[in-house]
């Protein structure tokens, strides 16, 4: 059985998103290319709109939680965005980025809650099918896919109609899993636990990705925090590839047998944007791995 | 400034082996692939012998020193070969493979001293540079490809004849520099140090690799433990790719600053068969990065 995993770590900025915030910002008129863009974002969204903008010559600003990694705050800088902080647990990021967009005349690009967002990240699933049909594996049967806001999944969903897609989400931030089961918008409660998956802390998903996936009759699974780490340490040591937490909860789902093999299967890891230190340590405390059931039968595309 | 960067990596077997072995093995006459082959490896040649003969339905033995990392030796039997161990410091395992090729009738297929595997190691080159025309880069003007034989080196000096060449060795493992600059072989001495570099402690070059870089006038530098180590962590942070010690020390010439940028550079990440507690340490131990003068400079290229 041969699993594809589309590698979205490699991207320049480290994960999927510049394609989102590509196909949102190349659509800007010239007044507003000129005005410019503001975003909030946890990091990877950040670095996806200032890579964007840099590369389309337009001024971005990029809201941003102060306890965010550094590496991903340093690479939103190194791209040329200007960043402003806030507090996640005492201020509120939308408030903070309307503001900012509404006194400077500039176009607000959500993370996730966005037509031409969504539309730019399925071409990441578009992308994969292509290079599984070049290679010669089966057309994806079943899509497996990280979900924070749930951007990518919603245009992954759009982008391959035939596909069964399955989203992935850490325990406890597994609202989009429960959303979908209830048929209505459940928010992350108040007492979810920590993860180390910064690029799904969302804490309520969008009417819009909602209804795209509830519409296609998407389902979710949840993954342990340990189950992530497996997965990080699997991805390193068979894959060759730096896959952050949230990036790697579809492969904790394959790996925990949560989510069974089957021709045609697709994995998105979305992101390889990880702490150095939180990494190192990660492959450093191999805790029992018991749980790998599919861990042998699992393939590698690069 | 751009430098592109060939993940060898991201092969099947974790490295650019296979290219050499599927070259050679291609070639066999129909007798010949009943008859099998040999190979003698430190690990990533026989994975890659490995990977090809299963999928040409060739058998397959391997002789492969007792303490190869373990990564190297389950993943050649599972690909499917026979492994026969030898004691790297009492036993000849040119010998060992000879008589076993010798009593099977199977075609013995070195690691480097071969024109069929050199040309096959060399596709790499021509990967790279059709890979950087199709993102708009400049054709290389310089190769930096790391050295343990001289196979892979040697193959890209062949497969692009414009470009400069500079190979990368461990610090007393800078045979073929010496080599190189002396204008005859030179050994690795007796009294070498102990090198990360698995895959690159040859203990001899061959006349074909050694003519080859000669006669293109290919120049050699040797780069330090602790800046292989740097490099490794540098692909891990910025890349998101684990390169194995022998694989990085291409990028640790050029972090170092022992290798000045330039346009059109091409840089051969060759392997990523890392053991994994190694590799755990290697990420944990932030040591001094002083030496990586070229760090801001490095772009990148998936």
């Amino acid at each position: 059985m041969t699993v594809a995993f589309k590698a979205e770590s490699l991207q320049p900025v480290g994960a999927f998103k510049l394609r989102g915030a590509w196909h949102r910002l190349s659509a800007l008129d010239e007044q507003g290319r000129q005005r410019g863009v503001v975003a909030f974002s946890s990091g990877n969204h950040a670095q996806g709109i200032a890579w964007a903008a840099r590369r389309l010559g337009i001024p971005a600003v990029i809201v941003m939680p102060s306890d965010a990694p550094k590496v991903k705050r340093d690479g939103t800088l190194a791209l040329g965005a200007e960043v402003v902080s806030y507090d996640r647990r005492t201020e509120n990021r939308e408030k903070i980025a309307a503001h900012l967009a509404h006194s400077r005349g500039a176009t607000l690009v959500p993370s996730f809650d966005d037509p031409w967002v969504i539309e730019g990240q399925g071409s990441a699933a578009i992308e994969a099918a292509q290079q599984m049909s070049s290679l010669g594996l089966d057309q994806p049967t079943r899509i497996v896919v990280p979900c924070g806001g749930g951007g990518l999944a919603a245009g992954c969903a759009l982008a391959l109609p035939d596909a069964e897609v399955t989203i992935v989400e850490p325990e406890g931030w597994d609202d989009m899993c429960r959303s979908l089961e209830a048929g209505w918008i459940e928010p992350v409660r108040d007492d979810a636990p920590e993860t180390a998956c910064d690029a799904l802390m969302t804490p309520r998903v969008s009417q819009l990705t909602f209804d795209v996936l509830s519409n296609r009759g998407v389902t979710g699974i949840a993954v342990s925090e340990a189950e992530i780490r497996i997965a990080q340490r699997w991805a390193a040591d068979h894959l060759r590839l730096v896959v952050e937490p949230g990036g790697a909860v579809g492969l904790a789902a394959i790996l925990s047998g949560k989510i069974a093999l089957q021709p045609g299967m697709l994995v998105i890891l979305s992101g390889g944007n990880v702490d150095p230190d939180a990494y190192a340590r990660v492959l450093a405390d191999r805790e029992s791995e018991n749980s790998t059931q599919n861990a042998d039968a699992a393939g590698e595309l690069s």
